[in-house]
């Protein structure tokens, strides 16, 4: 990955940052790297998230798919870190493979979900480190009861991504389910290199090795200067417009397939940044659609956002057809990728010519590789932007509160949390 | 619809607005819905949006769309508010009807999507006002050369919505296609209960009636004061908040099939009201997806934000099958449903136990005489919102820029935008 911060200059920008600034920035820098090699090392929680391209071995993971080498379609269950990693992979990559996620838990869309799946031809791609989270035991219930159903085995389809202990820990011993582990160490969020995020990959036929090569080129860049790293050269940046008013970060992929990176995206700097009040809020954004629907906004609105540009070379390209309309003529000489790479040209110009901060991401292409390195240099940059913050990026204690009240409300034991449901303070007003 | 903003209340929230001062508000509110009413009966530029519910005819729509009744999949070509309130409406509705949205230029992309569609079954619905959008007709000709390619005679299977004149006008003529109009004074992200959001509706067999209907029951509501009129009740709470300082409005439905109206109210909400360095700036999120990703930042990050929920009841529950796991056991007496419900209700109670600023809309269903009402809701609440902040609700003229920019570059005629992306400052730091 290679970043590009011109454009968040102050001398191109406001809010921007000086060049004067950064350098006194890349001080904190290199003490939080510091810091960041020393987590690494010590294997200590979180930062255990960066040497997952070293950690991950491929061949348990494509040992415990082995089972369902068959599937046509691929069913994961899990949601939030156990969902997004894998998703934006398989997303990202071309497959044969029909992949769903069941990441929420609307009846409705769930039973269309299971009746569109060949549910002897599926795999099931179950994922929980605690083996309880509501969400995912209840969809994997609901799974089950369908292939049974069916009369298909699930025992057969079934691999398991799990913690040491927990109920889907001793199903997976009761049935001889493969099974994988969540890493200790890497909050969900972070787990996209390790099985909890590569089972979908091996499944859909993936290179596993070029994700993890990937991620390990770029844990080679991480040094103490955000000059020589891209990864830091982006957590810095961003921290830096936040601190000057950039509140916002719009993230805006220009490929449809990279859409997913940014919901990935938007849960890492949310959930890892999120707290004592601070943290950059993320929104997610997809070129050239979201220039018909944001860049108003983005252009003309506060000036309280960072544009993030993440382009990727094309893999396929296609012409676009001549025509004799004398107004369209100029369009007949070009392909969609012309189009697509002079759209986001005329956006990132069009923001900087507002004054309007904005940093671009490259990658060369979609592939396994470039993917990996991506998604391992958002990692540490947030890693980074943590630090620099002065959060405790691996923790997500305000998710706790509403996960009590849900479980008391449904009557799985008294939750204080739950009666202050009924207490609502309520203004309606009615059709 | 039914909004709830007791949660938005001063005694309830930080930030929040006092019961005192939205009684102040509701003076402008009366001066606005006077200028609202005006507009209306003048049929005024924008205004005009909030009258379609009566002067959309679903008869002349059905007409249009019986040439393709034995359509099995729909494409629609269009960009921004030329496609959102389709994708909204046929996302939102169950039909059988394959429906895919060509509003991006990603060669690889649209290549996959054409190849997996049944061309001869497939209709074609084709939107742009001025019939010169870029990436819509770059869309159009390789759709047609797909049908041709596959030697289906594209001109059987096209409608065409388009303004009175322009290429897609003449090409309709050309051909003897089906053609409906973008009805004048009506933006794009305000024109989905015209034939530009219901053509879709009306090939995927939707009830056209019952659309407008359900807008026109909201259209009765409005009225001088933000206490009779939930769209007004939400329009000015949202305003408020954003004054107070939650410049973001997230708004968070809890059915997957209602994912796409939050992106159909992000263009309404940053397009309408982000200029002059105002405006909220809209994220999209889904519950209870998201309570897995946003809802830490959301608690816990800075107070600058309005969460907007949004609930419907479900057409069709599932019950969760029962297990003997100990742990899990409470889930077994309970539907998807149930949990969706528990869901919602702890996310709301825990915003609001840690002050955090939301609001609640509800519909009774999703079906399409709610859906009318939903969009309409949100249109007559953006109109109001601009009223208030004193913006230029129905301009967009920071999108220009970029448009230019882009001709330029694909050599479209000379345009000094275009030398600006040259110019571009780099400070690049490369792996």
């Amino acid at each position: 990955m290679n970043v590009d911060i011109g454009n968040a200059l102050a001398s191109e920008a406001s809010p921007g940052v000086s060049r004067a600034s950064l350098e006194r920035l890349d001080e904190q820098v290199a003490e939080a790297h510091e810091r960041i090699e020393r987590g690494m090392e010590n294997a200590e929680h979180g930062y255990e998230a960066l040497n997952l391209p070293e950690r991950t071995d491929p061949d348990e993971i494509r040992a415990a798919v082995e089972p369902v080498a068959d599937a046509e379609a691929l069913v994961t269950v899990g949601i939030g870190g156990s969902s997004l990693g894998a998703a934006t992979i398989v997303d990202a990559l071309e497959s044969d493979t029909e992949t769903v996620f069941l990441d929420n838990v609307d009846p409705d869309w769930i039973s269309r979900r299971l009746e569109s799946l060949p549910l002897e031809k599926t795999a099931i791609n179950v994922v929980s480190r605690s083996g309880t989270t509501a969400e995912t035991l209840a969809n994997f219930l609901v799974v089950r009861e369908a292939f049974d159903s069916a009369g298909v085995d699930w025992t057969e389809r079934t691999i398991v991504t799990t913690g040491d202990a927990g109920p889907l820990c001793d199903l997976a011993d009761r049935h001889d389910l493969p099974s994988l582990k969540v890493p200790d160490g890497v909050p969900g969020r972070f787990s996209a290199l390790s099985a909890v995020g590569m089972v979908a990959a091996a499944v859909c036929g993936h290179d596993l090795e070029a994700l993890l090569e990937g991620a390990a080129a770029e844990r080679e860049t991480l040094a103490g200067s955000l000059f020589d790293c891209p990864a830091y050269a982006y957590g810095a940046t961003a921290y830096a417009l936040d601190q000057r008013g950039a509140g916002t970060n719009a993230v805006m992929p220009y490929a449809e397939s990279l859409e997913t990176f940014a919901e990935w995206f938007a849960q890492l700097w949310a959930e890892s940044l999120g707290k004592d009040e601070l943290g950059q809020t993320p929104v997610r954004a997809l070129g050239v659609t979201d220039q018909h629907s944001q860049l108003q906004l983005y252009r003309a609105g506060p000036r309280d956002k960072l544009v993030t540009f993440l382009i990727a070379g094309t893999n396929e390209d296609r012409p676009i057809p001549e025509t004799q309309v004398e107004d369209l003529a100029y369009l007949g000489d070009s392909t969609l990728g012309d189009l697509l790479k002079a759209e986001f040209e005329a956006t990132e110009a069009s923001l900087a010519a507002a004054g309007r901060p904005n940093v671009r991401l490259e990658i060369e292409q979609i592939d396994e590789y470039e993917l990996g390195g991506l998604l391992y240099s958002m990692e540490a940059a947030c890693v980074l932007a943590g630090e620099l913050y002065g959060v405790n990026t691996f923790e997500q204690p305000a998710v706790e509160w509403a996960k009590k009240a849900t479980r008391g409300l449904l009557g799985g034991g008294e939750f204080e949390e739950a009666n202050a449901v009924a207490e609502k303070t309520e203004l309606r007003v009615e059709r």
